[in-house]
């Protein structure tokens, strides 16, 4: 039976308090369903590591990490001591490039015991999934300035979108859409005002809804999407969108179901041709670092999702199903969600449901 | 006594049935407040015009609306008729680009009897601004494709900030807060993920807030941004963002609120070297035109903003407060709000209420 080789890397902040509690819980989740599986821990993507080595990751991170199953994600990310665009752009976002992980993929699902801020809205009312283009799009890194320091000064930034960069977002989430009981496909938008790449989004929509007769789709402009997010999130049930799209419509649908801080999140390469992602949605949030209060269930059920793409649905549920009964009971919760219970004890709790 | 002189373009579907209850309720706020108003109807800017004449509008538009004190809009758009790109950049964007109205501003407030889809709210608890840039950023017209119908096809379309575009409407926005009790700014940014154009706005932001030290200001990535419109719609006072993150936040702010059917707009050139545009920021609904029962309430209110911008506040202000006494009556509100009157009861309501 195959070994699966995990590599750790719990970064900065509160990512190296709950990835503690993720691991307990895989531990026990592979130890009841027979999976096996090693982690291998590193250090590098963090502040302690770029404070020592003045990079945010050795010259041979694709040696070290390249070759593993999956990569089990923290949170990068500490601003009053390192700006974003290093120590993000020098770890999370080259992950997803330079591992061709195209596909960002979140759950937005009300949970047992999490409250709502939407009036009305109980589990089983909001199900589905943000699937977000992750490679190109509005994060180009194309564009510049000129005339700097001047009345004339200007700055600009492509957006990039190729035909196979867009063509096989659209095709996972199609496939997706298929593979589930109501079979609907939102596609996210902006044509009406963003007049180049937005219209070609859509006309590779139309043409891949073509592939696809068994799913029935349509499409929102991404102002409007947002409102009926808030209004309707019943009406969802995969949702597709550009990097930017998805990013924006990935936070704001965990905030539709009460926090972003027990939502998982896969960076994945769906032809696993290289090791996908699986990280919190959640960032390393300085302000409550250290505390041993931050909700480990972001990070446990990242690691759920994990172990779905390694192809162990049976092991990946079960950890779902224990997060559930977790989140139902109050004394078990951690403080965000009204609960008691600061991140190892939930962990715990967790790890004890399966 | 200056006349005030008023270009009215209906446009189409619900525009053309809430432009009546719109002219209603402002001629009678003239009357009782003593401000002279003359009203100059035009038919294009519309779907019928179009049919006619092949163009959304003819050719000495600007001779013949660009001297008006302001332009009274309803809607534009009837995508099963004719393209948006045709439609909407040939009046509504054309408009804001060549009058150079700059801001878009939408207040976002709770109004007593409409019901929030947010839990536990209640009026006064959401009560901000949106401030929009309206002629650069994302909404271009730089781009274009490469190797077209090939597997290497790809499409650009660039994001321009200008110096002067992002200077002038950060200067409004700061100057909107320091005039209100709570001072506070929030700029809309993404500068961990758009790399070259975000952190421009963001160097912007922060030179503007030098020369307002009376206003607080902070700054979220848009993505938390519009969850926290979910979770914390208090914290707001004045939101600034650039044209995309402004027309998100404007749909979605308004969603939070209960609906986007009462919410206006005012699309602005503070110099006044131009005409502003008010217009509700519900589109022309094709689905229910044509049933007299869309909401007049978004383009009264527009009347209102108008009103205030043409330095008529007594007048503006009198208009929102018959909105608010016409809201709180189930019998005086329409069908989307959970009322029973058709748009003329509910717009001659409002004009009775002043
Ligand atoms: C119709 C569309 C082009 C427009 C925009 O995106 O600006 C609308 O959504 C708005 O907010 O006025
Ligand atoms: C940290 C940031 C660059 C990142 C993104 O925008 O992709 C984050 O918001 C996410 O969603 O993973």
């Amino acid at each position: 039976k195959k070994q699966y080789r995990i590599a750790v890397i719990p970064g900065d902040g509160i990512g190296k308090e709950v990835m503690p509690e993720g691991l307990r819980v895989l531990e026990a989740a592979a130890k009841k369903h027979g999976v096996a599986v090693h982690f291998d821990h590193f250090d590098f993507s963090s502040w302690d590591y770029y404070e020592k080595h003045g990079q945010m990751m050795p010259d041979d991170w694709k040696e070290k990490i390249g070759k593993h199953d999956a990569i089990y994600f923290g949170a990068v990310g500490w601003p009053a001591k390192i700006p974003d665009h290093v120590s993000l752009w020098g770890s999370l976002i080259k992950f997803r490039r330079e591992f061709d992980q195209y596909v960002n993929l979140r759950p937005v699902r009300l949970m047992p015991g999490v409250q709502s801020p939407l009036a009305n809205r109980k589990p089983g009312d909001i199900d589905f999934w943000v699937v977000r283009e992750n490679t190109e799009g509005e994060y180009s890194s194309v564009g510049g300035r000129m005339f700097p320091d001047t009345d004339r000064e200007f700055v600009t930034q492509q957006t990039v979108m190729t035909r196979t960069g867009v063509d096989r977002i659209l095709k996972f989430a199609f496939e997706l859409a298929q593979s589930r009981p109501k079979k609907h496909l939102t596609s996210a938008t902006k044509s009406n005002g963003i007049s180049i790449t937005m219209p070609y989004w859509d006309e590779r929509v139309e043409a891949m809804a073509k592939k696809f007769p068994g799913v029935k789709w349509d499409k929102y402009h991404i102002d409007i999407l947002t409102a009926n997010f808030v209004l309707h999130p019943d009406w969802f049930d995969v949702v597709v969108g550009s990097n930017l799209f998805g990013d924006i419509l990935s936070d704001l649908g965990p905030a539709c179901t009460g926090t972003i801080g027990i939502a998982p999140s896969g960076n994945i390469n769906p032809e696993r041709n290289f090791p996908s992602v699986f990280e919190p949605v959640h960032g390393s949030a300085p302000d409550i670092a250290g505390q041993g209060i931050a909700n480990p269930i972001g990070m446990i059920w990242s690691g759920a999702m994990m172990f779905e793409h390694l192809g162990e649905k049976e092991a990946g549920k079960s950890i779902v199903d224990a997060i559930e009964r977790t989140l139902a009971e109050r004394t078990l919760r951690t403080k965000d969600l009204g609960g008691n219970a600061d991140t190892t004890a939930c962990g715990k709790a967790v790890a004890e449901m399966l």
